[in-house]
């Protein structure tokens, strides 16, 4: 299969898993509540999470009609964790749209959190049995935990790579590792399946929010619907900058910390100089290679399937997450 | 069993819950994730939802060993919901101690509930199987769609008693009803006497939150740890006050329904003038009357258990929500 017809069907189940979500979502009562719920879920959103798990139970097999409803539990679980971040954050924008907070304030935006997060774990454990159950309770917790880090982390002017990747382990690559989980081990697959993917997905997962990292630099706003830099104004440390940091003569490297412990503003205004600097340092480029090194190690997880052509649409998936735009 | 050996039996099982919890919350990493989920837990707190699980499981045997787990996921589920009730109305006290938003601010105490909101999902499947899960994950969407129709009914001035009733339903008896339903449900109980648990719960949920009402505007601050009349300040209407309207002459209706169009503080001033009206039309007495019916119905569901011993504490319980002050 070309790329255009790996995305093609990419898009083409997406739109299954939003058709089951739309059905699934006929079980909300109140008017307010649903409206909050569809406005997170239906603006916009790639369906990464619940793709993966279809894409890991079709590596063994057909798999049962009900993977797509344990799918989309892991869909809503990230819906609802950025419902609560967005409230944490006071985030005015998501995606180009204004977040839900904005429209409808704070508190049904957290008891609306509250029911995806808890209709997510429903769902697993309805369709996914114990061990759906436990990988999705895993993936919160994990969740939960690497955002008390990075609150730790912020004390700290500098954060080390090291730190920096336990925060998207527990922010990330949890859950996608746990989506991928799931869909083999609800279709039978082994202890030594299950480990894999759960690999592939920890792995596509760091390399995703690398990906992440550098579209805030670099990317086109029109297209990721964000401003160029946000993570630089808010003075948040991501692999560009740590690898620059880490490699900077000790003048620009000053610079740098100075722009850190500066205002919001002043960040605004340096960040011409900021990017030039990570560009100086192969910042970019860096974490690039390392997003290329894990998706690297994602495909290598993948080789105890042999040459089977369900693997195919699990390598495109790890080739579209380094070569997406938005 | 007299009073006061039931009381102290209660005591000794609170303990017993309390340690179960102490052990199990090992598992919480961060430190200061930690610490708010002890202050949510620790900080007082009658353990009247374990022990309903308990005491439901006794009913039909010996319960398994691994009640006490089931049990706490029911607390946990309690405490989850206050750390982000409190959020959510900005409160600064709870039994007479600062808030978790108050000492550590919003975005901790959001991620905390969370946590404890998912731990506790996980431990009801875990323990409880398919049948713990689906009894937790319905009460929690009955709690959230419960407060999405009290702000829908937070519109209107005046609200009905069968509105009042409705909210309670899903805020405060769906997760007592849970939490006896999933004990007996553990212990092997029939589907009639999971029925009658359910009934039970339902009913002994209405009638606390309805004590819980009338002790806002009798109780003695120094025991309930809260300010007189603060539901009436807050402009909450809650059945002394529904049974008044109901009752009241033309003239008394329209200065109490001046009040509640007037502001908080100006209700505050009038407090003693409000509850003078609740007592010339017997809300109280009439809303007490409405908990002892409650609570004779909630008797009456045991019913199918004969004369059986395991009886009495549920039955002490019930009189215990009646005559508590605090």
């Amino acid at each position: 299969m070309n790329n255009v017809a790996l995305l093609a069907s990419f898009k083409e189940q997406a739109a299954l898993i939003d058709a089951v979500m739309e059905e699934d979502l006929a079980i909300v009562q109140s008017p307010l509540l649903a409206e909050i719920i569809r406005h997170a879920i239906f603006q916009g959103g790639k369906r990464i999470r619940p793709l993966l798990t279809l894409l890991a139970a079709s590596l063994v097999g057909t798999p049962p009609a009900d993977t797509s409803r344990l799918a989309i539990s892991f869909e809503y679980l990230h819906a609802a964790s950025l419902l609560h971040d967005d409230v944490i954050d006071h985030a005015t924008l998501r995606r180009g749209a204004k977040t839900a907070n904005t429209i409808w304030g704070m508190e049904p935006v957290i008891l609306a959190g509250d029911y995806l997060h808890a209709h997510a774990m429903a769902l697993a454990s309805e369709v996914g049995g114990p061990t759906g159950m436990a990988l999705i309770g895993r993936a919160t917790a994990a969740m939960v935990e690497a955002e008390f880090l990075q609150m730790h982390n912020a004390q700290e002017i500098l954060l080390s790579e090291e730190n920096y990747f336990q925060v998207l382990m527990g922010k990330t690559a949890a859950l996608i590792a746990a989506a991928c989980e799931a869909g083999i081990a609800h279709n039978q697959g082994t202890a030594g399946q299950r480990l894999a993917l759960r690999a592939y997905g920890t792995n596509l997962g760091l390399a995703f929010q690398i990906v992440d990292d550098l579209l805030d630099y670099l990317g086109d706003p029109a297209k990721t619907g964000k401003a160029v830099g946000n993570d630089f104004q808010e003075g948040k440390m991501t692999l560009p900058l740590i690898k620059t940091l880490a490699r900077a003569e000790a003048k620009d490297r000053e610079a740098l910390v100075g722009l850190l412990k500066a205002t919001p503003q002043e960040r605004g205004r340096q960040l011409a100089l900021a990017q030039a600097l990570m560009e100086k340092y192969q910042g970019f480029a860096l974490a690039r290679a390392k997003a290329e090194a894990l998706l690297a190690e994602a495909l290598a997880g993948l080789a105890i399937f042999g040459e089977a052509q369900a693997k195919e649409p699990l390598a495109g998936l790890a080739h579209y997450v380094l070569s997406r735009d938005k």
